[in-house]
């Protein structure tokens, strides 16, 4: 396969990709064997689109596919476009009061697919990783991404120094660390805010930490392992997502 | 291997099997290559304990390992036992205002790993799974759940009715719906509460639906994939431990 092209995966990753309009087709391939009102849409927008689609015998897809859960639909298109520090305001200009993941540490790329699923689901406006992002294998992460992979924005950031414009912009730079003083709870998530939270291993690096804004803690039972990268993301976003519903429906978060 | 023996995966997993003590250990084994200060506390354990130790050369241990991340440490012990609805009552003697988490629908070992890595730093008394616990390869589910499945109990449900008499001593069950009218921080989890979380492919079966006390949904961003069970899990779970921290330092949840 060309450095550039890449394998998608499932239904919902195939069909997100498709209506994200971000990448050229090259054909997508179906499964004799699938059902069809299950791969209906696909085909439809395929069709509309003018995809080449070719009906193929279930065991060649399965010979294709990195993981067991493709479910009758593989396609074969060009990479994701890879966002950088620089493409940022472009990315938010239509984010009021934007929610950014900043995520150090990530090395699994099955973690990583959960995570970009959730930061999605809680509005963050785009997430920003900080490791190559060829590092990982492209439909490992979308694969339990389901969908969010192709619609939320990636960014590769290089050097910490990226993110000071965003904090001249106002953004708080709030780190994740075990020994935060204050609580999530505590801090406030209505603001433009940049999230950063570590890897398992080591956390947040030296060079984070120096121009974090704010630390905070989730608060865990004693005697409890730490959490899981993606799931203390989901906590801290869940929470930042709950402060800001209230803010917009007039309620207020007294805690 | 009979089928009552189980293999351990990792220094934190085996650490935390020792220390809960439920298991009878028939040996550890120790890679000539693993760090000596990290591998210090098993060492020291085992010997108190009357574990047999064998050090071995980091390649046995490579070939008997379900997974990468042994870390140089693998037990070979009895299983975990077995519980039962019958036991929760002795389970929950000591909590006080016990949270239980029911997850049904789930398939996958590492994500149950996850979920009850996150439910014990939650917070949760035990986790209830409606599913029968030898479909798992309990190294798959012990790896992720980072000492968290030594250390929580895991009990299996057979029938819902098995969850009544819990209901009938003040458990409110609450189910988690996509079409819930009430999100859980409308719904007060500083009661005696089971939280009920179905799979991603059917959610909560009809079943468990009839005798939930209450229905609840998580907010999310329209458009965005539905959240993964584990990330539910996170954020349902986060939310009840804040209304409950919240309780307890005598602060009021008004929202």
């Amino acid at each position: 396969m060309p450095a550039n092209t890449e394998q998608l995966e499932g239904r919902q990753s195939v069909l997100a990709a498709l209506q994200a309009r971000q990448r050229r087709f090259e054909v997508i391939l179906v499964s004799h064997q699938a059902h069809e009102e299950k791969v209906a849409e696909v085909l439809e927008l395929a069709a509309k689109m003018r995809v080449p689609v070719r009906r193929v015998d279930g065991r060649e897809l399965n010979e294709m596919a990195h993981a067991a859960s493709h479910g009758g639909v593989i396609a074969v298109c060009s990479g994701k476009p890879l966002l950088r520090a620089v493409d940022l305001p472009d990315i938010l200009r239509n984010a009021p009061i934007p929610l950014l993941l900043l995520l150090e540490g990530i090395d699994d790329a099955r973690n990583l697919g959960f995570t970009l699923r959730t930061a999605e689901a809680m509005g963050a406006a785009a997430v920003l990783v900080k490791k190559h992002l060829w590092d990982f294998d492209a439909t490992e992460v979308a694969r339990p991404a389901s969908g969010a992979y192709e619609r939320l924005p990636l960014v590769q950031i290089e050097e910490v120094a990226e993110l000071r414009p965003l904090q001249r912009d106002g953004f708080v730079l709030v780190g994740c660390l075990a020994s935060g003083k204050r609580t999530i709870y505590d801090c406030d998530f209505t603001r433009p805010s940049i999230v950063a939270i570590g890897g398992e291993k080591r956390g947040l690096s030296g060079a984070i930490r120096e121009i974090c804004d704010e630390f905070v803690r989730i608060p865990t039972i004693g005697g409890a392992s730490s959490l899981a990268l993606s799931h203390a993301a989901a906590i801290i976003l869940g929470e930042a997502l709950r402060q800001r519903d209230g803010k917009r429906s007039g309620l207020r978060n007294e805690d």
